[in-house]
């Protein structure tokens, strides 16, 4: 029990650096004055080296290999917690410091390059830099592939969704590629009969739409006492444990965006605010990677907060915050603004029903790219014919088409496929909680949320990493991971009305 | 070499460590919502011990012993980097464990209850927590003077002021026990002849006062692509190397506090900014202790922001940022309000002619508490006794006597003496500056302090921690630190008109 206990409080001083970290983040992207950007970087780069430092030590090795051998004493949650370190130190020493070193350079000259290169069009100038990040990936993918024993992408995937094996993405992703097309344009045709949207006219000042964010998180239950709401480039939610905060970003003629934003880093939030309390600072207190991560903000934005029921307790507060009234603030407009589908270019800005389709093209794109199937230079027409193929438009250019995403120049692998991952364990996860509690739906409608984090935080929230991803979806849900419920869900939202 | 490079990078992660706490603390004290304290003291009391674990490592001893036998190749600033490591090592491995947590503990306790006993005026119920700290910190010193071979209260004073000696500071402080007391009655004297001070009315928005706190800190130079102006409860000047933020707080009816607040506080975020860039992270890099870094901020509040040149240049920016007309806002009358002196109670509110008596009763107060000469329930008489013998007025409760400051309970020992000694080496700085370069002054009276940082920057700023304080301030003066400058200085200010 020693060793165990010595692991414990080894973790617990690598989960400060990682609150710390936290911490650090969200004050750059909110209020660090853009002067002090060497120096941060400086800063959290030697913060990185310690926290790999202490994660590699050859004293962790030993601890690991101790416990592993008089470990029979520990409860299911400290085994569970072994299992995640382990998993922690074997992605930290399966690369050399070298690797590490040389991938953190690339990214960060491939990013810069990026900023520019997408402003003025350029994939040109971006290639080479993204060779380099290919050449390093396949690199890193190959090393820990091998030393795993998993497929090169599996190895990547890994670090974002454990355990989760190509196979079984291919399938749920396969499925999605036959059915999402052909329904699309049955959408698309049922939604051509309606008439136009009304846009809720503006200018929406930024106080207001902050007051309107900060309500409805109040509604849906974010604990102000202990988070904040502010302004970022990029929405996000960060902050530390026991201090949640949120960004959004507001547009002043289009609200709509905005509050679904706060509502989708809310979910994110209340998750991680959720884990379990008594195993704050261990491994297998953590969030339980992306995908569960992204079913948790896509549970609220997409399968709670645009139901019937809740637009219809929305709207009321919407027209108060922001001062409307007319046609345009009403919630069948309201309904209709945030059910609304299109062929659009931009990932970030795709409904629910196309956005699977943006993550699939990225998904076989950047298989393609690590298993070297795929040239650098041709990646601009590979993307759009991919993209004619799959959503049906074509990208005038490369800024709005493979250059959209910081993900590839900043070395971000196997990350996409969460997306569409969380997307199907949302619709999962609801179906489950609706039919364990047919109170749900009708509480939503009064605004209250307590019914559906009754179901949540026993079921996923409170489980931390006690399960794998798969096994926590079929503990909570009765099944395994299927595109089942997501094509219900989007037939019933989509076509029924 | 080796071991001289370990060290290096061994220290860069440490200071790294700092810089993180340095915005995790401007960030509780100026933002984190007010439920995130508990989470909050558990992650920095977990950075703490890791920092300490890294400063008292067996490789650092084995490094710091190993550097020491092949050091003959350093060069003048590596030889004082490794001197200010030993330093840091020193004070660190000089205590057990089991002491820094029992410290940690009672001054946690001591603290809270300082708190509600002074809103109580309850001198009874903090003096057993006084007890606990008191024995303590006696523990502490006699290790710590054990093992440094120097008195119990220079052990303590030296975490401050590294290397100052009780005996130097007893001269110093007792030829200003002499002069003060009838020095302040003269001014008294002749103050009682002025007519009365005009008060420019209020209120004065937080916002004007904020723009013309923004404004003076442009004039002086302070950096805002790399630092902020915020507020906080106290005002401090935090952050972190290259990221320099300093803080305030606004009284609705009198802007005069804030302003030199904000400029004091400017100070010392301009001697942080100016300490030696190729030393950054390194101990050598550091500031040079409490008493230069006091002398930083004194140096510009008290020392060149209050000559009748920077008020007559400040007064027409007042005006306009705070929209103020009338004699109350004529320079000559703020010149006055900067000149006040009174017999008055708190040390935080004291002119510089009454402060060093302020500091002197809490220095002999505290000796006498670390020698055992004083019992704690005595305290509170023995305050009153000396403020009435070196201020002459006489405490009206503890709230406004004894129990006035934080220090003690907090377990700061040995910190109030550098309040006065920085006083000290500020005007005799100041003096020199101006003999230096005669154009100090009249540049101070259009609002350009480029020729006295000019000075500032190679005699102080940019030696860093290079050598000890009383060696910087003799290098810099071409005299040991003394009262002359100071008494000089005051008798000047405050006799002369």
């Amino acid at each position: 029990m020693k060793a165990y206990q010595e692991l414990e409080a080894r973790h617990r001083r690598l989960s400060a650096l990682g609150n710390a970290a936290g911490i650090l983040n969200w004050d750059q992207a909110t209020i660090m004055p853009s002067g002090s950007a060497p120096a941060r970087a400086e800063l959290v780069a030697e913060l990185d080296v310690l926290a790999h430092e202490m994660t590699t030590s050859s004293e962790m090795a030993d601890l690991l290999a101790e416990v592993q051998s008089d470990g029979t004493n520990l409860s299911e949650w400290q085994h569970a917690n072994v299992r995640e370190m382990n998993h922690m130190f074997k992605h930290a020493t399966a690369i050399t410091a070298d690797l590490v070193k040389r991938s953190a350079l690339a990214e960060s000259d491939a990013e810069m390059t990026w900023r520019e290169a997408r402003k003025n069009n350029d994939f040109k100038s971006l290639a080479p830099k993204l060779d380099v990040i290919f050449e390093i990936k396949r690199e890193e993918a190959a090393v820990k592939a091998e030393a795993f024993g998993v497929s090169p992408y599996e190895a990547l995937l890994d670090q974002f969704d454990p355990g989760r094996m190509e196979h079984s993405v291919d399938v749920l992703f396969d499925d999605l590629a036959d059915f999402l097309p052909g329904f699309l344009q049955q959408v698309l045709d049922q939604q051509a009969g309606n008439p136009d949207l009304l846009i809720p006219p503006g200018p929406h000042a930024e106080e207001d739409q902050f007051k309107l964010g900060k309500r409805v998180m109040e509604v849906i239950g974010f604990p102000f006492e202990r988070g904040r709401l502010d302004v970022s480039h990029h929405p996000f939610s960060g902050g530390a444990d026991g201090d949640r905060r949120i960004t959004t970003r507001y547009d002043k003629d289009d609200f709509t965006k905005s509050l679904m934003a706060v509502i989708h880093e809310t979910g994110h939030a209340l998750y991680q605010d959720g884990l379990p309390d008594e195993w704050r600072g261990q491994p297998v207190g953590n969030h339980r990677g992306m995908t569960i991560h992204e079913s948790q903000s896509l549970l609220l934005e997409m399968q709670a907060a645009r139901t019937d029921e809740f637009i219809r307790c929305l709207s009321p507060i919407v027209r108060e915050e922001l001062k409307g009234s007319g046609p345009a603030w009403e919630e069948d407009n309201l309904i209709k603004i945030y059910r609304k589908v299109e062929r659009g270019l931009i990932r970030v800005d795709a409904d629910e029903v196309t956005y699977p389709l943006h993550v699939l093209l990225r998904y076989r794109l950047e298989k393609a790219i690590l298993s070297g199937d795929i040239k650098t230079m041709d990646l601009s027409g590979a993307w759009n014919d991919m993209m004619e193929q799959l959503i049906g438009i074509r990208p005038p250019d490369d800024a709005d088409g493979v250059m959209q995403d910081v993900h590839w120049p900043a070395g971000i692998f196997g990350y996409f496929p969460t997306y569409s991952l969380g997307a199907l364990t949302a619709a999962q996860l609801f179906q489950s909680a609706k039919k364990a509690d047919p109170g749900i739906l009708p509480a939503l409608g009064e605004g209250d949320f307590s019914p559906l984090f009754a179901w949540l935080n026993p079921n996923i929230r409170e489980k931390g990493c006690l399960h794998s991803p798969d096994e926590l979806i079929e503990k909570a849900t009765g099944e395994p991971l299927s595109t089942d419920a997501f094509k219900t869900h989007v037939k019933a939202r989509y076509l029924a009305s």
